[in-house]
């Protein structure tokens, strides 16, 4: 690090929020890019059949955006290296692949503007995502995490290999399909070569081909049944488990050691500091003993940039003590104030003078009401419910909804009541500092505005009240999105129901915990769209006319009966898609299959690296992920486990 | 307790390893009967359109053998209630139930015997899993432990609910089918009425029909895969591992628990008789203070049922010691001897005399010799899966394998020298001292009967050495058994990886730990695969003689066209087969749809309840107990969690 002033100022203002924020906005842009580029995703649908032609980009208009992100990235290297200086650059192999990938994307971008963007191959889109990965501390340590847990997930992806390789062979010496037909069947479907073989039980593995692949050997005898279920026994209770409790097993590690790293960064921070003060304070000759002056500690603080409600806390009680110096113990406690996470406090409510209004008050603020709002919600939402019922065996154009148009209506006049009776009793600002009231108020507003322009345009309910009409939404539109919007209202009952809300508010939390885990995901996800669109951009073809005709010839549970069309890597937003689809693991089998027919057998490699990257590793990760902080979160042994601010103490 | 001379005689008796496993035997053959009883399952298969007429026992037969276990049970009852006396037993909710179960299950039985075995319906067969239950304090405590977790559980079960409601509500809202065509075909296809959209979502929930519910809606608009990948993402992945980790929580103390309270019974126990010993040595004035008198710990031990490895080491510890009393400390520290796993000492090889014999000793018995025959047993896989890839081409019955019927040969005989060298090495003692050895041992035996047998009926292999002639199996089957045992044979190589003898080890071990979660799953099994007899037999009807025709009607996808005719509860092994093939979860769609058709929309309950018990819960609890296990044996902060002695002593 360079310590002179002039660094330390461009340090700040480097790391101040703003100028992060539009580090993050240039990473957001270049990434966002790929929907725009050729294969562009501005089409309604992917699907080959009805797929329009898509609109695409003249040449050079994501191409001046990108050189623009690739300067702001230039301008962030230069900064970052500038302050880490020389030497220290050199050792840091996140700057270095930094630079390699800048002067790389610069050149491919060269490149592809002198091809006038008709370059077979954009490599730099490639290395977009690593523009993510290296702004992102937390995303590199979680990356560290993975790599370190691959020896041992190495280990058991080998005996998964061993236990398919193994079963594979059991398998073809098992239906060599020599004696009746029904054996035959089985060889001839899923066993008939080695490759093949290979092929059904890794899906068995999923899961994915579950009762068909036993089907033709099981209806001529039961025995055959034992051969799978002992397969799926082993591959995918035993070892597909293990694989998650390796995964877990290391990540149980990593957050606790983040936790205690950055408490020890802090505690470290705070001690420097504390260091630096007194030998002020010891420097201007300073009463008696070793401390720190109350005076400097404030003077300091005024400087400092944190949240303002702990900081405020922390002044309050460094004046508390202002006479003597503070010893490294109670300077150590006051910082501790900063950790806690203040319980916020709502404002007080307004003070009515009329008795009246102030017994209103008090019963407009009483849980009750808002009881009695969610059993309105849930009133309204059984209407709703009751007419879906109802319309399901009416033909759309005979349907007449002018009773629900009613009863919407007047639900939402109550809620706008609910609304307004609320802010009454707690005043506007106590009303907005519950998150759920603002959740709540923001819908009934929407509400509130949706049926009062289609008032203004269709009239008040009316027996044949037609639906579809005109306007820019017909009334068919609004009266569903209105329903819709009561649906999400209903949400609010959540926080009412104790265990709910603590299952919910955990979820809550664990989703701000997961942002580099989720970084992590943005990148596979981008690596493998790109890499496919490459490999298989426009191999599936669209049926010819003929064929238009519903699937006649295709078998049953193929890519074209299924009418899989849609599942292909012609633009970065259909890839994505397909992506998830194979991911979720079931009816895989389909992609491998129609790639294979449609590319050739090399495309299973794809697939399969999809499925172990996605599936195996990054399912298991999050569900470590999860039991770690749900986990840590329900400690019933509390304080042991959870911070250890102490055991670090007392290991200072 | 009873501790009357008798009474503990006769518990001593009772709880003998004979007595215990006749219990064990007696419980295994009630259990067993369903097999046989008058769904009888002793067809060659159960696919309804080929069965053949199956046995059925003569009435009388099943309904004697079951009353000879219930008269066990009966006595097991009443020294079991003997023992604890009639206070204890009426507190004893399990004691209770055991003889209720028991009176019912008589009047059952004689209602059978009345009715002449042609009863509607047998009540005792769905209380048999009981005496499974009631015989296993392991599996008592597992239940205890899953009905603390109940109510977190049905919490989360009840937001996976609302979460179902909410977007089967929006799907509804969402896929109306008015506009266009492919909306409609959404509607139609998914979305008809409320239950079929439920169906639909909860299948989802499982990602059981991923890409094929989203694709009519996709096909015609990329943006409602949000709804379906928001809805998966979620449910599937945050409330499904939400249920996993609630479950580890829950369990992770468990297994810590049992592990202490065990212990510190034992402790308690040492204690006990310590207290006992000193007592006595006390009462016989022994010289001085308090302690326990040497020669009276022996004379104990020498009574006592135990390992003789685990008494003997104790009683030379005692004996070294022989002066003085022991105090309390040092008497726990004896008893810890037991608690020790004494690492096997294998039998020291045999001396030979002779330089040569000794060298060729040395040779055979180095770990590269083993290295060698490894290289021998995948040399000789390679070589089989070369002909497996050879012959896929080529039909059976021109198939000619001599070379492969040769180089087996060959290959067995080396097997043959390994084995009878390493005898020679090690000594038979310490050949077959490791298991390794003795599986390996056996297989080579097994190869080389069916190998001689092979070349007595068939001669040697030359070529037009055709398969499939005479004898009992035909030349094929062998070869074939024999490829088969070689593949197994190769298994051996697993504990010369380390890290894959780590892995394999840890799941043997697991299995050992797993026997009162296995037990549960029987149970479990049972009571829904007798339910469901009751529910659906025979429900499912072959199809006419003009369909038998390949599934021409039937639309894909649907249980005809996919000839899960084999999967039916026609009979207890085949509702087996079928519970796991919905437990797998892959496909259970069809299920849902085929006993909707054939039984009636009520069957979908038991269908969804069967989900969430085995899939839901059942495996959830497996992820839990395989996690709990290999942390406990992964720690590495080692002492302090894996067994906490220490503790335990200084909380006494």
């Amino acid at each position: 690090h360079r310590m002179d002033a002039r660094s330390m100022w461009l340090y700040r203002w480097y790391y101040s929020d703003a100028f992060q924020w539009i580090l993050g906005f240039i990473i957001f842009l270049v990434l966002f890019l790929a929907f725009i580029e050729t294969p562009s995703s501005f089409t309604r649908t992917s699907d080959v059949r009805y797929r329009s032609k898509p609109w695409n980009p003249p040449c050079g208009l994501t191409e001046s955006i990108e050189v623009l992100c690739l300067l702001g990235f230039a301008t962030d290297l230069s900064v970052k290296s500038y302050l880490v200086g020389w030497p220290q650059f050199r050792k840091s192999l996140w700057l270095v692949a930094y630079l390699v990938v800048l002067v790389v994307s610069f050149v491919d971008w060269m490149v592809s503007l002198s091809l006038v963007c008709q370059e077979p191959l954009r490599l730099r889109r490639l290395l977009r995502p690593f523009f993510l990965l290296q702004n992102s501390s937390m995303m590199k340590k979680m990356l560290k995490c993975i790599r370190w847990s691959l020896p041992e997930m190495a280990s058991v992806v080998l005996l998964l290999a061993l236990h398919l390789c193994v079963f594979t062979m059991l398998g073809m010496l098992l239906f060599t399909g020599e004696k009746d037909d029904g054996q035959d069947r089985e060889r001839l479907i899923y066993f008939r070569n080695l490759a093949e073989s290979l092929t059904s039980l890794l899906v068995l593995l999923t899961t994915a081909n579950n009762p068909d692949i036993m089907i033709p050997a099981y209806s001529k005898n039961r025995a055959f049944a034992i051969f799978f279920i002992v397969f799926t026994l082993i591959g995918s209770l035993f070892l597909m488990n293990l694989l998650t409790a390796i995964i877990y097993n290391q990540f149980r590690g990593y957050l606790l050691k983040s936790i205690q790293a950055s408490l020890f960064r802090k505690r470290l921070g705070t001690r420097a500091a504390y260091e630096v003060l007194s030998w002020m304070a010891k420097g201007e000759g300073g009463p008696q003993g070793v401390g720190v002056r109350a005076q400097d500690l404030l003077h300091v603080l005024q400087k400092v940039q944190a949240s303002s409600t702990h900081k405020q806390a922390v002044m309050e009680q460094v004046r508390a003590r202002s006479d003597g110096l503070l010893s490294a113990d109670e300077f150590q406690k006051l910082f501790s104030e900063f950790d806690k996470s203040l319980t916020k406090e709502h404002p007080p409510p307004p003070e009515y003078q009329s008795p009246f209004l102030r017994s209103a008050q008090f019963l407009f603020g009483h849980p009750y009401f808002d009881y009695l709002g969610n059993f309105f919600v849930l009133a309204n939402l059984v209407s709703i419910c009751v007419f879906l019922v109802q319309d399901a065996g009416i033909l759309p154009q005979d349907r007449d909804d002018f009773v629900l148009g009613i009863l919407n209506c007047v639900f939402i006049l109550y809620y706008l009541a609910e609304v307004l009776l609320k802010v009454f009793a707690l005043g506007l600002p106590g009303y907005l500092s519950y998150p759920s009231n603002v959740f709540d108020g923001l819908l009934t507003v929407i509400l509130l505005v949706l049926e009062i322009s289609t008032l203004a345009v269709y009239r008040f309910p009316h027996p044949g009240w037609k639906p579809e009409m005109r306007g820019l939404l017909s009334l068919w539109d609004m009266v569903r999105l209105v329903n819709m919007l009561i649906v999400f209202r209903f949400l609010r009952i959540i926080p009412s129901m104790k265990l709910m809300a603590v299952v919910a508010s955990t979820i809550l939390g664990l989703i701000r915990n997961m942002r580099a885990f989720g970084g992590i995901l943005v990148v596979v996800y981008y690596v493998f769209a790109i890499v496919g669109i490459n490999l298989f951009q426009g191999v599936i073809v669209a049926p010819g006319n003929n064929s238009l005709a519903p699937n006649g010839s295709a078998p049953c549970g193929s890519y074209e009966q299924l009418d899989y069309w849609a599942n292909n890597f012609d633009d970065f937003a259909a890839a994505l898609v397909t992506l998830w689809n194979v991911m979720v693991v079931n009816n895989w089998q389909v992609f491998l299959d129609a790639y294979q027919r449609y590319s050739g057998p090399w495309s299973k490699i794809y697939f399969v690296l999809w499925w172990l990257v996605s599936s195996v590793i990054w399912i298991n990760l999050f569900l470590a992920l999860i039991l770690e902080n749900f986990l840590h979160k329900w400690d019933r042994r509390g304080d042991l486990q959870s911070l250890s601010g102490d055991e670090i103490t007392t290991v200072d």
